[in-house]
C-alpha cells in the first residue's frame, strides 16, 4: 500500500504520536562521541558519508524479518540535539577534549541528514539496507547506536509476533502478557507495541494501551481465587437482571446451579472448592458482561454454575482461561463440557464460549497444539514472546558504505561480512501471481528494472548464481523519510502498520514462511553492482596474504 | 555489611538518586485493575494480605542469584498514585465499571503497605522471598506486575554480570557494550546499570553514565578507520610535546616509525594500510593521553608506529582493542609483539599495554580463553550480557501467602510450585569459617536461631531431608524497607551495592559458584514451619483424587 493510497484513504496523520518519551542523543556508545571529536580535530566536519543499516541473518531460524522502529528513529532525529546538561556531563567525562568541540556539538542537529528507508512493517531480508543514512559524517556516525537500538529490538519482537500469528492462524486471538518478564520497564512497553504491530490483537500492559491505543485485555490471577474462602463471606450478593432490573441473590443462584450441575460433572459438589465458587461469583458480579474465569484443573463446574446463573440474569459470559496442565487435553475437555451443557439447556452460546490458554507458551507449543488438535480460541503469550527466548537479539549493523562520494567496502575473512559499497537502491520484483520473487539491489542512478523486461539478478558473492527475472511488478522499496530536518513521508498509525505487516507477509510465498526448513528469499544485486563490488574488492584485497 | 555500618561510614545518602524516570502505576497488567474492581465490589477494601516475591530456579544453570531492583521498587512505591489521565483512560477502557470505583482508585497510594526485603545486591536463592509485601489486599495486588518487572530483569542482568566477573577473575576489566542489541532503549539503560551493580567496571552507554555515575568507556569503530584513505588527506598534522610544548609533524613521525618498525614485523610497509595509519594517527592527535586503537588482524604495525610517535611526544598510549578473529591467538601475538618492542626500545610500559577484546563474547568464551591462555586485560561484552541470551528471563513470581492473617497455600501437581504459606522471616546461618551454610525460613514470631545453639533445618517438602546446624553467625536477611509511605532504610549508592555484591558472593563457598556442576545452596524451613506447611497442605488436599 503506498503512502499516497493511505493519504487518500484519510488514514494517515502526520506527527500524531508524541506521547512517548523522547529518546536522548546520549543514549549512545561513548565511542561515537570520541570519534566525533577525533573527526572534528582532523577537520572532517565537512566530510559526508553514507551508512547502511541492515542485518545479516533472519532471526528464529526463519527466512523473513519484519522491519519496525522507523517512526521512533524519525522522532529521534527530530529531537537530535545535545542539551546543556549533556554537554556538561561530556565535558566532565572527557576532560582532555578541546572545549571548542563542545560548542560545535551543542549546535549539532540532524538537519543535514537524509534518510531513505523501507516502510515500517514491511517484510525484509538479510543484506538489504533497511535504512540508508546520508549526510555529514560526524552526525551520521553519532546516530549509529541509537538507530540500531531503536530498530533491533522492535524488528525482533515484530518478527516474533508475526511468526506466532502464522503459527496460530488468523482466527485465533493473540494477546501479549509479557510485561513482568520483559527486559526492563521500557522493554515491556516496546514489546507490547511491536507485538501488536507484528500481528497480536492486544496486550495486558495498561500503559502500552494508554500510550499506543492498543486494546488491553485481562481477567484475574490465581491470587484472586485464593483470597476467598467460601461463599458465606461474600457481603455483596445481589445482581440486577440485565433486562428487567430485578435484583436477586446471585450467590444463591450460583450455589443452586452448582448443585444442579454437579452430577453432570460426575462430581460431588464438595469436591469442587467453595472458595473458588465465591471468587468466580464475585468476579461475575463485577463483570457480568465480560466474565472470564481462570479455571484450574478442577474449576469447570464452578465456572459453569456461575455462567448459568449469569444466563438467568440476562448476561452471556465470555469464557475461561487455562493456565496450567495439558492445554490440548484441557481445552478439548472444556469444549466438550460446554457442548454438553449447551445441548442440555439449549443454549447455543455455551458451545462457543472462549477458551484462553496462557501457560508458558512459545511458537513450538502452538505448532504442537495444532498437530494434536485443541479448542483454544485465544493464546496469552508472555516470556517467550517478549524476551524472544529463541534468539534475544537481532544483529542489525550500521556500516559505512561511502565517504565524500567514494564508495567504501569492508572486507572480512567471513564473506557474509563483506559490505556492499556505495549508495544503493532496492527494488522488489514480483511474479505474475502477485508473489514477491526477489529483492534487487542496484547502484543509485541505475535505471530501475522495468515490468516485462528481463533483468539479470546476481548473487552478490557467487559468480555462478544468477538468473534472468522478468517482473510482473516492480516496487521501489525506499522512500525518502527524512530530509532538511523534517519527516517527509506521512507516518501511518500503529494499527495501519499492523495491517501493512499482514499485507506485506501475504506477498511472500508460503514456503518462505513455513516453520520447518523454509526456503530462503533471494536477495540479488544488479550486474553493474556486482562488477562494481568485485572490482573494488580486488582493489582493496590484502597484499601478501591469501584471504 | 549492615546499614548501620554503612551509615557510620558515611557512605549512605537517602533518596539521592531520582534522575531516572518515574515508573507509572499503569505499567501493569490489566487484570490487576479488574481484580481491584472486583475486590472493591465484593467489599474487600479492608482486607489485608501478605505477598511473597520470589523465584524458583537460579538462572544460567547456576546456583546463585543476585537480588537487584529494590531501590526502583521503593521509588515506585513512593510515587504510586494514579493520575487523572490514568483514570480517564481506565474509565474509557473499562466502561462497565461503577464510576465510584475510580474515585477510590484515584486516592490510592502505598501508605498502607509494608515491605520487608533482603538488601539489594545480596546473593539469594530459590524459594526465599526477596520481598514480603504486606498491607491492603487491593493495593498489594496492584503492585504485583510492576514489582516483578523491576526485579526480574535487574536481578537477571546483575547475576549474569556477576557470573562474567567470576569467569574473568578480579584482575580483568569488564565493560558493558550492549546498548545497540538491548531489548528497547530502557532495556539498554537497565542493562548498563545492573551490569555495573553485578561487578562490571564500566559501560559504553553514555546516558547510563550520566544517570547513574557509571564510568563510561569507548574508543572508535571500524567505520572510523574506513573513513580515512591515506595520510596525505590529513590536514591537522601537528602535536605539541606533553612536557616541552614543542610542536612537531606527528603524521611524519608516525610514518617514520612505521618504516622503522616494518622489518621488525616482517612486513613491507605497503602491506599495512596507509588509511589505517591515518586513522590511528588522527585518533592519537585527538586523544594523546588515552590512545586505544581498534586493531584488525593486520593493524599491529600501524598501532606500534603511532604508539612510538606518541612516546616521542611524551605520551603513553593505552592499548588496543581486538574485535575479530581468534582472541586467544591474537592477544598472545599482540602481547609478544609488545614485549619485543619493549625490549628493543627499552620501554617497559610497552610490555603492559592494555589489550581489550570485544567480539561477541559470552561466559563460555571467557572460560575457554582462560583454558587456552590469553593476554586480554579487558573484555567488552554486549549482546550476551544484556539480553542474557542463555536465559533471557528470570521467573520471579508474586504469591499470596496470607489474607486477613489467614495463611494461604497454593497447591500444584508440581511440588516445586507449592507455595510456603504465611508470614515468614529468613535467617542466613554461617559456619565457623565465615561461609554461608544455609538459609532458614521460619514463621514470623518464631525465636531466631542462636549462635552456638543447634537448630533443625528441614527440606520444605522431603521429610527425610533434615539436618542440625550449629551456626557460628546468624544473619537476619530482612529489613523493613518501606512503611507508612516512607522508605525507612537508607539506600546505598549504586557503587556501594556493587561492593556489597562482591562481599556477599565472597561468603558463598566456591563449589556453589563454580561453572560446572555447582553445588546447590540449601534453603531450609524450621521444624515449626515444616509442620505448619504440611498440616495446611493436608487440610487443603483435594477430595476424591490423588495428587
Amino acid at each position: 500500500m503506498s503512502t499516497q493510497d493511505r493519504l487518500d484513504r484519510g488514514e494517515v496523520k502526520l506527527n500524531s504520536r508524541r506521547q512517548n518519551g523522547v529518546i536522548q542523543p546520549l543514549l549512545t556508545d561513548l565511542y561515537q562521541i570520541t570519534m566525533a571529536y577525533a573527526y572534528w580535530r582532523a577537520d572532517k566536519t565537512k566530510d559526508t558519508a553514507v551508512f547502511d543499516l541492515f542485518f545479516r541473518k533472519n532471526p528464529f531460524h526463519g527466512e523473513f524479518t519484519i522491519f519496525a522502529g522507523l517512526e521512533e528513529c524519525l522522532k529521534f532525529l527530530e529531537n537530535f540535539n545535545y542539551s546543556d546538561s549533556d554537554i556538561e556531563y561530556l565535558k566532565d567525562t572527557l576532560p582532555t577534549i578541546d572545549p571548542e568541540f563542545f560548542d560545535f556539538l551543542r549546535k549539532l542537529n540532524a538537519d543535514g541528514i537524509t534518510v531513505w528507508a523501507i516502510d515500517e512493517g514491511s517484510v525484509v531480508f538479510p543484506r538489504v539496507p533497511l535504512m540508508r543514512i546520508e549526510g555529514p559524517l560526524i552526525v551520521a556516525q553519532l546516530l549509529e547506536t541509537t538507530l540500531l537500538t531503536l530498530v533491533n529490538y522492535a524488528s525482533l519482537v515484530a518478527t516474533n509476533a508475526a511468526r506466532y500469528r502464522l503459527a496460530a492462524g488468523k482466527n485465533v486471538t493473540l494477546l501479549e502478557f509479557g510485561l513482568r518478564r520483559a527486559q526492563g520497564p521500557d522493554g515491556g512497553l516496546s514489546a507490547s507495541k511491536y507485538a501488536y504491530l507484528g500481528g497480536f490483537d492486544g496486550t495486558s500492559n495498561v500503559l502500552a494501551g494508554k500510550l499506543y491505543q492498543i486494546p488491553v485485555r485481562g481477567t484475574h490471577a490465581h491470587a484472586y481465587i485464593s483470597s476467598f474462602s467460601d461463599c458465606e463471606e461474600l457481603k455483596c450478593r445481589t445482581m440486577k437482571h440485565k433486562e428487567t432490573g430485578e435484583e436477586q441473590d446471585f450467590i444463591e443462584m450460583c450455589k443452586n446451579w452448582k448443585t444442579e450441575l454437579a452430577p453432570f460433572f460426575a462430581l460431588m459438589k464438595e469436591e469442587s472448592s467453595d472458595g473458588e465458587l465465591a471468587a468466580f461469583a464475585s468476579y461475575a458480579l463485577a463483570f457480568p458482561e465480560a466474565f472470564v474465569a481462570l479455571v484450574d484443573t478442577s474449576g469447570l463446574l464452578n465456572f459453569c454454575a456461575v455462567a448459568m446463573a449469569l444466563n438467568d440474569m440476562g448476561f452471556i459470559p465470555k469464557g475461561i482461561r487455562i493456565d496450567s496442565g495439558d492445554l490440548a487435553y484441557l481445552s478439548t475437555l472444556s469444549r466438550a463440557t460446554f457442548e454438553r451443557v449447551a445441548t442440555k439447556y439449549n443454549l447455543d452460546w455455551f458451545r462457543t464460549l472462549m477458551i484462553v490458554a496462557s501457560n508458558d507458551i512459545n511458537e513450538e507449543t502452538i505448532w504442537s497444539l495444532n498437530e494434536q488438535g485443541h479448542q483454544i480460541d485465544c493464546f496469552g503469550i508472555g516470556t517467550h514472546l517478549v524476551t524472544c527466548q529463541r534468539q534475544p537479539a537481532l544483529g542489525c549493523v550500521y556500516k559505512l558504505v561511502a565517504i565524500n562520494s567514494t564508495p567504501k567496502i569492508k572486507l572480512s575473512e567471513d564473506v557474509e561480512k563483506v559490505t556492499m559499497p556505495g549508495r544503493k537502491d532496492v527494488f522488489r520484483l514480483y511474479g505474475g501471481d502477485g508473489h514477491a520473487l526477489i529483492d534487487l539491489l542496484v547502484q543509485t542512478g541505475e535505471p530501475a528494472p522495468e515490468i516485462g523486461s528481463r533483468v539479470l539478478c546476481r548473487h552478490p558473492f557467487h559468480e555462478s548464481k544468477r538468473a534472468w527475472v522478468n517482473p510482473a511488478k516492480v516496487e521501489p522499496l525506499y522512500k525518502m523519510y527524512w530530509k532538511d530536518g523534517k519527516i517527509c513521508e506521512p507516518l501511518p498509525q500503529l494499527v495501519e502498520i499492523r495491517q501493512w505487516v499482514h499485507e506485506s507477509l501475504k506477498t511472500l510465498r508460503q514456503d518462505h514462511k513455513r516453520n520447518l526448513n523454509p526456503t530462503p528469499f533471494k536477495v540479488a544485486v544488479s550486474d553493474r553492482l556486482y562488477h562494481f563490488i568485485h572490482d573494488l574488492w580486488l582493489e582493496n584485497a590484502p597484499i601478501g596474504e591469501l584471504s
